[in-house]
């Protein structure tokens, strides 16, 4: 544990096409059509396709778990600022802010923006940090 | 806005084989061994491989989007009691605990369990429900 320290941070960064959001709306059983349906989707508040908001979500676990290998999810909480839409590539971007000195327990604040800077998803992950 | 009534749920079941893990893997990029690697797992605390925790989450989505198509997510808390293992079978519940009377703003209990009844990720969500 002693390596880690508060600001440690790890990025990953992705594309959205139709691909991912077909794939996980087959994967969850969600076929919203304003996922799935241009027509739909472009008389909607939105104007045109969005991704299921899981999917950012899980580019916030992918970084815990590529920058912290073996971390173990405790809690998460996900604040949905902006939509993620089709061919927007997203950044998830994880920090440490608390490591606690009894428990080998880290807090991470984690964010997802795009490519034009624009908040998505924002919140705070806890992990179990161990092996 | 007047037919949502607190207490009013929604509940969907899927059992979650290597096939979705693996899905899940690459569609987040997350090869943690944990869940891909029947040796690396079976040295791990949990003995055996389990699946991302945001598969569940993905489930709990699933659940709001299909019990009240059109419902926008503004927030998903989540805390993680359990592991899945592979193969299986979650249900994904989600209540209504607060409908706002000034806006289209609702609160529900979200929980998943497993197919012995132990719980494996509780929170709230919070969505939008108009259209």
């Amino acid at each position: 544990m002693a390596q880690i320290q508060i600001g440690d941070s790890h990025t990953i960064k992705k594309t959205i096409t139709a691909r991912e959001v077909e794939i996980f709306a087959d994967l969850v059983g969600d076929h919203n059509p304003l996922h799935l349906d241009e027509e739909f989707a472009a008389a909607s508040r939105f104007g045109r396709r969005i991704a299921h908001g899981m999917i950012p979500a899980g580019l916030i676990s992918a970084a815990i778990a590529n920058g912290w290998p073996g971390a173990i999810y405790l809690s998460q909480t996900l604040q949905f600022r902006a939509p993620v839409y089709l061919d927007d590539t997203v950044s998830a971007r994880v920090t440490v802010t608390k490591v606690r000195a009894d428990k080998p327990i880290v807090t991470f604040s984690t964010e997802c923006v795009n490519q034009h800077g624009v908040l998505l998803v924002e919140g705070e992950a806890v992990c179990l940090v161990s092996d």
